[in-house]
């Protein structure tokens, strides 16, 4: 049932991509749209899905991400770490029999904390069984939350989420540095020594040298916002000390994929950038052979 | 002309605070409102300081605070570290000489970043002065940018600033977190763990893990704006080195006041109390005394 065509769908919060999936693992056709989750009523899903098989084909679908969370279609519980492919394939969630599951998360129980995510296994277990990373390895995928997944065999050991997007964002919109941050954040020599700084681990000092030393005249304006990006992309970046990774994976888009690479080189680690929809699409159709 | 009786006035961004000081430095009369800076016109001070006079008396007057700044009433070139009273009061600003001064405010120029203070430089000087906190120490004023200044032989030597008070209202206001961050901030268990939490320098990661421990059923809802305060301040805190200062002063509300002290003690410090309009009163009589 399961060795067949079949429909993928990242279904995330703001954004949603349906692959149609060949027998043969070919991707033959791939639809974007912006029918993420909050655009989405509770009741609505079995009619969004009948469209998405009229538009790409009267096909299974496997579908991954925030879809199965409380704000989504049907809340699926997390897989705990360690979580390989085996482990999803028998945890989907079938909303119809053979015709329609959704991937469960993964969550890591660690002593003092938890931490959970939804749609990023896809891509991480995915970039290992495709090869685009080794099967030890650190993979990073930059965002509004950051995950960063310690790979071990090609399983999910842990893994960990930063809130480094989420709070350049709130400093760049609401905070006093707002005005001084309306540059294109580049990786840059800003961006370096904001990385730099972010090493001595006191960000909120750093944050407020933004506009001391733009008060005092002592940094020329129109780079803060790649500073502070530095400092907080570095904040990120050295806790997870890339020195010591065997090997890095940064599953991102260009822009981050770059700001990252160079906060990582500066902190010792090597990053290799990855495909990140090469690693869901091989990743999903993992699950999906798997699948009983 | 600077030995009789005076007006101050801390007229800082939001508040305002005027105290009619008799000649053998008593406090007669104070006066407390919302006539911060950012609720006067630039051309509206001479008016503003003609109906103090009307109210309070017809009196000397020195201003310290924002009003020195470029968004008050005269901007007033910061005086450098080692600064103390003698020097302020050496360099004050005479809107109209013997009659109406503004002090300057502070700067520290370090070798990769410089800060700055408008009227946290009366208090600290002031605290020293009047014997609240010893010659040599490290003082602390908790807000929204949270001021530390190391104190030497009664001058400060040097000072930063942190944007702690800041970023806690941004993520309370307008983070993923916010939904949960409804609860009082109190110095208790969930306060504690955040300051033991941000000793490992993994802000963004530990902020994130307040949603994790919430989805995954973890923690107990309520406290998870104490805990953020907890992680925040602490971060703060941890990057002081409490341990290592030879003395504490804290000019603080009794709220942050609590909050601090109990952050600090987890850092291995100590902090006294020391009441920050006592300290102002001192300080800004020395430097009237000072003036020529």
């Amino acid at each position: 049932m399961t060795d067949g065509a079949f429909l993928a769908i990242d279904w995330g919060t703001t954004n949603r991509r349906v692959y149609r999936i060949a027998a043969d693992g070919t991707v033959e056709a791939t639809v974007r749209t912006d029918r993420g989750i909050l655009a989405m009523e509770p009741a609505g899903y079995a009619d969004e899905v009948a469209a998405i098989r009229a538009e790409m084909g009267d096909l299974p679908i496997l579908c991954a991400g925030m879809v199965g969370s409380n704000r989504g279609w049907a809340e699926v519980p997390y897989l705990p770490c360690p979580a390989d492919i085996a482990g999803l394939a028998n945890a989907l969630h079938w909303v119809e029999p053979g015709r329609t599951a959704i991937v469960p998360g993964v969550a890591w129980h660690g002593t003092a904390h938890a931490d959970v995510m939804r749609g990023e296994e896809v891509q991480v277990l995915g970039a290992t069984l495709a090869g685009l990373t080794p099967a030890t390895a650190l993979l990073c995928q930059p965002g509004t939350h950051c995950k960063w997944a310690w790979m071990e065999d090609g399983r999910i050991d842990r893994f960990t989420t930063a809130m480094t997007g989420e709070i350049f964002s709130l400093v760049q919109r609401h905070s006093l540095l707002a005005a001084q941050m309306t540059g294109t954040v580049a990786a840059g020599d800003a961006f370096l020594r904001g990385v730099a700084d972010a090493q001595g681990g006191d960000l909120l000092a750093r944050l407020f040298g933004v506009r001391a030393d733009f008060v005092t005249g002592r940094t020329p304006a129109g780079d803060e916002a790649s500073y502070v990006s530095g400092l907080l992309i570095g904040t990120d970046v050295w806790a997870r000390r890339p020195a010591e990774a065997p090997a890095i994976g940064l599953l991102a888009d260009p822009v981050l994929g770059a700001l990252y690479s160079a906060a990582i080189a500066a902190a010792g680690g090597r990053a290799t950038l990855v495909d990140s929809h090469s690693a869901f699409i091989a990743g999903i159709t993992h699950i999906w052979r798997h699948a009983a």
